[in-house]
């Protein structure tokens, strides 16, 4: 799909020029895709409370185009009534749902049957869409649902490696074959100065945007400066050398509790053995840890005290906004599918991508912006009942599905997450 | 497979005249029959930390001859040497293993593999056992490998039911298709009268016993008397309209505090919706609740209660035994694969089987016997370890294998266990 | 001792008129009246992990002139070196300290010996006073113990109402007699506008602050408007009966949550009877809600919830601290130990104070300020390390000690908690 | 209060001389004078669940007396219906009753309130007795009462030692002081042949009994041996020298299990520093392992594994109780309040006594004896509803007050609990 003659950006710009129902084609087929390297097995169990069964990513991403196009055209027939229980997330207007925890014991309907049910709705859409019949609302929702979607394709892949992690086999499952890295040039730290003011943080209104990323509003920012690039590997093989996981002066009190109830000694899915040295578990199997590549799996905690170690700090997410509108080319080439790694950084330095290689943690809290209003309906259930004691993350990562990030993008986890594909960059 | 020519005692001396090969096979084509029904989701989860993945009882059963028998033979190749971990279940001489917990989310091997490891191995044994290369240590071994893969087609059946059982759908997944169940007759309770003094009690040594079925020794017990049948569920219905749930004097006061915490009002699986009134959940979905059959999946704290308000007790497993021992014919009709539930009791008053319809809790404590002592090596784990806090069930449900019942068996489970295919008589 | 004639205000020029040995002697002596009413069995327990008991107040706050000042002047004898360990209470910098869950466990010191230590202590402290030995850091640590012990007087009275609490028996225990509350008017929400712009927020540098209050830096704020009083009683009631407590429409998604797992339907020490209607748990026993007394014991999650309901929403720490700033007689009369109650709000509205009733629950997460640097030293732990997942309340209790409040200041605690005199006002 | 001429069977016999009232006065004197060594503080926690306050024994033992026996008294004022609720442990009949786990909470009544409430119904009772307005029920209440309180006696040393091992100072709280040890001489074990058949067991009605302790009944035994004495702390070193804790084929599933989630790896209260060696926490403080005396503060799981190594087994209370009866002088001399200790076992395997040292751990489930009905009443709820995965301890220990040991006495917790005084004895 993607091509060395057909960089990330035109590929945003030819994405905007297709059809809703090329779009949703599209974008449905990406995740149809990213299954088919699964077994049945594979997409049935959850293994951890914050994570879902692929299965269950693939009816559950259906049923937000049944539940909020489909069930208000009359001629739809739905598919599954029960389905309407089974595959609701967190929307509590469209009424009870099966627990969270539990979305692993459901093992019927099997991917067969789930994958009737995906051509079901996409049948059902694209007659709609071939016919003209969906209006400016259902338009948008249907945009609202590729997004979603999207976002349900970076965790479908989180929670696969996280699944896949979890058993202690050597060498362990593999979701996709990829040879040997590359070697990587070592690429020391450079600032960028970053001259502050009153500036404007938000989206604009062009193009899609979630609702959390508005309304677009003032802040005053001090001059500041940020790294060119994210921490790597060898950055926080440094912070490791230098004791940083043994002193409580480093670290937040809560980060200290959990680093001491886990025993987080290194990032997520580092293991440590005498013959092979650092090694990290990726979606290609165990791999050895990359010096230049940036740091991966790491939580705020971890990010939060890599930077007080360092004698910086992490930029705010109206910093990390402010710089990235500044950077001349600011994304990187996204999402090799086959690739699910990020680069190593020699090049961004240089280059100065901000996207696309590793979401960053900001020392934002998740709050409102000023004059923040949920969407009507259901769909207002989608960010803002999320914004209390979780932490701001900017960027994309190197399997958010291309076209999906934006500048004004505001993911967001707990302190203590790292099953995401999570680094961070410095600030000062 | 059975007929009524054809009764159950009658198949327990055929299979004892087996030879050890069709005995081998005879009992590893169950398990496959019972997997047959199940895609490879339904055999993937594990829906409580007491439950295993069908997958893994296939191949746990498996792992069992290969570690115990195919081991020490020279010219084995072992299928995967990463099973050994994975497919141990609590013999600490074995080693490590994967924690009991996880089970549910080890998806490869899938159940492709897990049938080639299944062949593998038969092949394997039925080579030696063609060859006649197995001592006696082996041939018992042998023996009680298929003892053990009997115990767990049980087990996985209990485990499948428990499984289903937490998907909130209605009518919910069915694991093989029942008609509607016949009337049956009310059957008010007898009593038979068993004269006391010294007996003996436990396993002869002329057929196949566990280890802790004996040593066979002596007890004294007092004249007793025990009822004909099991309680039914119109027994159960008097006491829970008697307030029996909600009266502390009747109950031990651990099975007090526990139906307090998990609010237990009714036997596991039953349902009352005011259109269907008492339902229960089977193998074969959610069914009305009949009368006159035994009550099942009770726990010792409910069979308890129930006796203190009946003014009665439970018997001891010594009268149990002693009580079975003088019944003509002491089997039912056992394991109608098809069938998976328990006989209405009508005539079981008349044929005084004790055996074949549910497992019932006694009084008594599961402790070794007078002299015992477990099997020398790993398999020594089997029984001895956990003679701590578990309550002795005696007899055999109707899904336990043919030819696996004893009246020396001694099944076990603790006091609140209820996923058993449980019920209980009554002693005074 | 406050009297019309003498407001609160002028009691705190009146405290920085104070020598610092008269500030010293002033502060430990409102410690140990607040503990007088309490017998020896009130001082020991520890009512939850977040309590500590008064005799552990008593010994921390001690401690903390020991440990901060004392012990590098080489002529001081410490009392008892096994205090360093028993009465640190989170500071690494310090060394190992007991565990907080279990403050309650230790009966040995008793109080008598605690007294002992508090004399010990004093007596050292005011030698050094009298004798101009303290250099500027001292002075300025002895400021910072004066100012932690105000906020663990605070502490004392929140934890004493909690272990109160608990003792289910009626009338309970009575920690102050106190009469009948007098009659209040009804008094309807008038708001206040407050021009935008970019404004200055935090500490001076003139007075002691801590260092959580700067650097003062410039924040951009929008025009905003912010209520004159804080949401009442009788506005509360309101909530409850339009289903607020039942809505999840109105909740953050961890608060809909946590109110499902807890049960809450109304403030914390709230309960309804027949034949009393709404009472609350005070330091004074058990007495009537009065309708226009400020609501107190909510939980962020509740104000957030409340604020959704109104129309409106919290407003931020810069927006309070700046429409303090505004208000001609900030100060409401503080604390009247002897009252433990927040003011009925009639006379608030027009008066302006918006310190010395409730601490108010802002939308603020409580993070650093621009160039915040911890104090050095151990006493760097005070404040900084907990900027995570905490909530920032401004203002001040009627239970604050008299000069301990401030309009930079800013308290936290995690969104469920609601043990604090916690209460809120609305903006939009 | 014991002399040699004074041994302890003739203080047993004495107490049978005793009048009601002289009884029942030396009963509760006994409580006070334990108590009187305790401060407030001291008395107030619990520092577990299974633990309970000082000041609550105190209490809960004179509730007794007023629940089951005043209550009926028309004379008889109450002295708090309060304490109804907060005073009752577990007897459902009696109604709600005060969270067990929250008993330390209650400060009031403190100290000298329950003091007066002890002395009012003494008042009460002693005033019935002079009397002689008890009738034969009363009576027989009174004495369960007597016998109750001296439980607690035991109860309330096993709790102070408890909560004051959890103080982590060193020396740690002192509850009396004592001496050093007298050495002690090395103490072989020796066997004693016991003839098996048809026995008697249980109380025989005269003298009090507890209700569990009947009805008398017949077992069949084989021919055993037990050990003259108790294992001891010698004996135990060199079971932890042979890698006792950490070889799994020696323990229960279930205590394998607790060990490796607890870190056990000595008896309870034991700790060993390098300049002090092996020390143990008494009552009268932390003190060196004397290695001729009784192990002690050993759970179900450590005996019953100890065994094993050993080549032997625990007796059944069965084999205890006949054994116990064969003994000349079965009673070694207890209770010297001062010593809270056990003796060194040289004189007993020449004495015979198998009580007044330690509990001794018996292989035998806490189950009613054939034909057990418990008491009428709420009194029934005394024994009978704890049979139920309790394991039976039988002797008494040295903290057991004089008069209160018995042959038929059955004693019972959990396999895990070690904070009684518990040790045992071997036989094969």
């Amino acid at each position: 799909m993607t091509t060395l003659d057909n960089p990330r950006d035109n590929a945003v710009e030819q994405s905007s020029d297709l059809t809703p129902q090329q779009r949703f084609r599209e974008v449905r087929a990406v995740t149809d895709t990213l299954a088919s390297r699964l077994s049945a097995e594979d997409q049935t169990p959850q293994s951890m409370p914050e994570a879902s069964p692929t299965k269950w990513h693939r009816a559950h991403t259906t049923w937000f185009f049944e539940e909020f196009i489909l069930r208000s055209v009359p001629t739809y027939a739905v598919f599954d009534e029960r389905f309407r229980y089974l595959f609701n997330s967190y929307y509590e207007a469209v009424g009870d749902r099966h627990p969270r925890p539990e979305r692993g014991l459901v093992t019927r309907p099997g991917i067969d049957e789930i994958a009737a049910y995906r051509r079901h709705v996409d049948d059902a859409m694209v007659d709609l869409l071939r016919r003209g019949a969906l209006g400016d609302d259902a338009l948008a929702l249907l945009e609202l649902g590729c997004n979603h979607e999207q976002q349900h394709q970076e965790l479908l892949l989180m929670d696969v490696k996280h699944l896949f992690s979890t058993v202690p086999m050597s060498p362990g499952p593999v979701y996709v074959e990829r040879g040997a890295d590359a070697p990587a040039e070592s690429d020391p730290l450079r600032w960028r100065s970053v001259a502050g003011g009153v500036t404007e943080i938000g989206a604009h209104g062009d193009g899609f945007a979630y609702d959390n990323e508005g309304p677009r509003h003032r802040v005053f920012l001090e001059d500041f400066e940020i790294a060119r690039r994210p921490v790597t590997n060898a950055d926080w093989w440094e912070f490791m050398a230098d004791g940083g996981y043994r002193r409580p002066d480093l670290w937040l009190s809560d980060g200290w509790t959990h680093i001491r109830n886990t025993g987080w000694s290194a990032p997520g899915y580092w293991r440590f053995d005498d013959d092979a040295g650092w090694t990290t578990f990726t979606l290609s199997g165990r791999r050895p840890v990359v010096a230049d590549e940036p740091v991966l799996h790491v939580s705020f905690f971890e990010a939060d005290a890599f930077a007080r170690w360092a004698g910086a700090r992490l930029p705010t997410e109206f910093e990390w906004e402010r710089a990235a509108a500044d950077v001349d080319s600011l994304r990187g080439e996204l999402l090799d599918p086959d690739r699910c790694h990020p680069r190593s950084t020699g090049h961004l330095n240089g280059g100065g991508a901000m996207i696309g290689n590793v979401w960053e943690w900001t020392a934002s809290a998740y709050l409102p912006y000023p004059g923040f209003a949920p969407a009507n309906g259901a769909v207002g259930e989608y960010n803002g009942k999320f914004m209390c004691d979780q932490h701001v993350l900017r960027g994309a990562s190197a399997v958010t599905p291309r076209g999906h990030e934006r500048i004004t993008y505001r993911n967001f986890f707990p302190a203590a997450a790292r099953w995401a594909f999570s680094g961070f960059r410095l600030a000062r």
